[in-house]
């Protein structure tokens, strides 16, 4: 029972794994159950044993893959709290933009989730709701009036959709794409009331890091 | 031959109708060619004989549903010139959140451009570009002090991502969906220097029609 117990469970986060990745690179409705199990080196009865449709399967890799991402960013910064900077510095780059599979979720499935179901919609939302609760708490005082809430809703939404737009004009336009990093990292550090002089360096040192 | 060139443009603009429909509605790795067939009323054949591959179709739809959102945003504005308030009450509305079928296809798409071809990039990168650049004409002085292009893209971003997200949080959420379109409308007109008493009057009536 006890080994039962155990595979199981390495059956379950070889599948979220698999799925996590696949659903982000390739899109939910790009990638079928076949391919997940394939990648996890299941069947489709080891599968639906865990979760009980394809909907359930996406909810939970998306709360996986966002869980992941959140736990990256407070790893990177060896223990000191994490700031509105090295947030900013995180989601808003290269690395994220280049890398959909291991990239937030909130940006990588956005676009998607409205065609899904409640569930996966749920899962959305606690993601959402948490980054923008960290935005908020790290704002300064900012020259937009708008509310602190606002601000950071304005905040993220901007970073999820420059990094769709980077990804988007990427083959038709790399330098464009590489112009709306930079714009969405000024403009949204200036939203959320960041110290200009260290942005200017952040943005100084990106110009040298993301040429192609 | 002058019916037969009829019929091919007819063809061609049932066939533009329907994926322009169906991939905003459910993505474009979402919907088969069978059922976008279907839905024009032709066959494989007469699709085939236009469109070389779903992905040339996809450019083309994407192309065509960006034309008719464009010149759609000039009509509903009697022939006055269209100011930045007017571009942002079209797109940051109730109406392009609830009917993804009809509505601007840069933010209905966005995410999915990155997974398809170069084709497809180049149409959203002309799309994307167009509505950057009337974003950015019609700026007024802001507080924010990025450069005047740095912050239309910005905007142009935080609109597509605010659609995104609110859309994403409707099932689960309703009222944060409401919340976000409200956030984005009003922080980026302050981005864009809208005029504050003109900004107020318009999130006030939009707090009355946006309750569901």
């Amino acid at each position: 029972m006890k080994v039962t117990k155990k595979k199981v469970a390495e059956n379950r986060s070889a599948l979220l794994l698999a799925a996590a990745r696949l659903f982000r690179e390739r899109g939910i409705d790009g990638v079928g159950v076949d391919e997940i199990c394939k990648k996890a080196g299941l069947s489709h009865g080891a599968l639906y044993a865990q979760f009980p449709s394809k909907e359930a399967l996406a909810a939970e890799a998306f709360a996986f893959a966002f869980k992941r991402g959140f736990e990256r960013i407070a790893a990177t910064n060896d223990g000191h709290p994490v700031t509105l900077t090295d947030y900013l510095d995180y989601y808003v780059s290269a690395d994220q933009r280049d890398h959909l599979e291991r990239s937030c979720p909130t940006s990588a499935s956005a676009g998607e989730i409205a065609r899904q179901d409640t569930m996966v919609s749920e899962r959305f939302t606690e993601g959402f709701g948490q980054l923008v609760a960290v935005i908020e708490a790290g704002l300064n005082t900012s020259p937009i009036t708008a509310e602190r809430r606002q601000r950071a809703l304005a905040m993220m939404a901007a970073m999820m959709g420059g990094l769709a737009a980077s990804r988007a004009v990427a083959k038709a336009n790399p330098k464009l794409s590489d112009e709306i990093l930079l714009a969405i990292r000024q403009v949204v550090g200036q939203i959320g009331g960041e110290d200009l002089q260290v942005q200017d360096a952040r943005v100084q040192a990106r110009r040298h890091t993301t040429k192609r």
